[in-house]
């Protein structure tokens, strides 16, 4: 799994607890993936269509640096499966998991279309195949 | 299921494919969780410690006007299991549902604590009882 | 009078005296009134066009919950007034009352156009009228 | 009447209609008000008690410039009242218009203190004093 | 130098160590300088192309109220120059500076454009100069 | 150079001309700065001291993904100084850059504190020496 994204949190992130907003940490996740199947399946046009089960395992607090981290599943015709981890940067320790993430690609109609990926690719090697 | 909560989808609520962001609605629902969990515990420090498997089954635009459903699937000693659906308010259409989102009280040492709650109360009844 | 929406006072929402900041407790008001009205006129263009005097008899909190009443003064022929408070949901103690906020129906010109209604409607009744 | 604070209309600031959400509008006022208050009484403990009715008089759209102007109505024993307009920057169409804004100064106990202030003061003759 | 816009610090502005996030007052400043802009050139389409080095010399916290001024440095042929300080609108100590913003306006192409303005104009000059 | 945060250009993050708003860009490059920082030299106390210039070269529009590069100039004795750049992720084309980035490491006092660090290190190796 590769960590790109980090996030230090701030006041803004934090629920009434003072710890870091549930709800802000999905919304993170879903930013995520949905950049990570926008960059794979080259196609802007591309939407959560599931999320399997979420376990909140550690929270973090005011300060904190947190990476979140995501895997390839599967290439399916019009889909693309994650799965996501994030967690502390300075600790390793697991805030939260999500095994399944399922992206579909979608067509100008609106309708799933076919991506036409099959495996993980990386933006040099597509720069480097165009020159 | 009761629905409380509702929302007016605005430019600042969508993703770059001009629909709503799934991490907006993920954060509107861990929300509604806690707030709804906060008043039937009688408890401020609640906290998400699981989602069920979520599927996003149709989605909103601008203008759009949605609102969030909680019941209680279960009264766990420590816990709060709630079962969350979100629709389109003028034609009811499902765009979310979650089966069972786990809320956990927290003891003033930040472990699970006893609630002491085993079924739905309401504000009214409890104000009456008072005085 | 109705409560629906309900919010969780986070550390986002407070002013620099650690209280609920007025401004965003007079945005959620007016959102709620733009959405109860979209939901009453079937019209997705309604404007606010005027709040009677604003009193905040109390604050809010980090952690409180709120919710927020809406109620009908009267349908006019393009506009709709509404009565709205906000109270703790806990205690009941009212936080703020705007006794009328007129809303207006805008046609496709952007002028006032008249919006049909003379009496609240349900979306369950409309709902099962049209089948 | 003196129009210091200008704000730039972008997409985050605009409701469903794609005009400035009349919520954001009355944050920017209370905001104003608080700041101008707490420069005025040299108190940071001050809130907002009263708006008396606010008229929509006009809309902003993406990329208009709006300026707000506050001016001293009176000073209360433990209170000031201002008079608030907002305006578009360009035209100096009005876009709304408070007569009558009740800003209270609060003690350590939280409740309404005496400022000691009976008139408009400058801070650069406040500084010019001290030194 | 003219301090127009005056922002009160929020928690919602602070980093993690409860002083002004830096991030946030470098957008208050691109703010002000393009409405400053769009104002003196009478051009909505206009954009930051450089800022000359920012010295961070003192910071803000809760509470504080600080201003943001602006002074034309030179106008060029499809820009314009400005100089920005930020300071705290109480001490007047200074928290920011930038010597050089220089801001482009751009035409229907998206490409520089002259803008055929020499000096800092006021909008009552304009609006008398019109009737 | 490493990149890490991505960004997905969401209709929230742009200017009144539908491009990326600079303001917003900056505010990521400051929060990217700081936790690289708090990162490197071990200290949640990390302030933003200077910045050289910002050359804005190219901007990002909705549903642009850009990724944001750091790369350590120097390790003072109580500061850390980085390079930046941002750029869009699938053309590489550059966004913007900015030479130096001083970051300062406060003690408890406040004052700029000796950080002892003298050259990059990884977490994993941190970790792996820990136990």
């Amino acid at each position: 799994m590769r960590f790109h994204t980090r996030k230090w949190v701030k006041p803004e992130d934090l629920n009434a607890n003072e710890t870091l907003f549930g709800g802000r940490l999905l919304a993170w996740i879903d930013e995520e993936a949905a950049l990570y199947s926008i960059i794979q399946l080259e196609s802007k046009k591309v939407v959560t269509k599931y999320m399997s089960e979420i376990n909140f395992m550690s929270t973090a607090v005011k300060g904190d640096i947190i990476e979140i981290g995501i895997e390839v599943v599967k290439f399916g015709k019009s889909s693309l499966t994650l799965n996501c981890e994030v967690r502390n940067k300075m600790t390793r320790e697991t805030i939260v998991t999500v095994d399944n993430i399922i992206m579909v690609n979608l067509g100008v109609d609106g309708k799933p279309a076919s991506h036409g990926k099959t495996k993980i690719e990386y933006v040099k090697d597509r720069l480097a195949a165009e020159s």
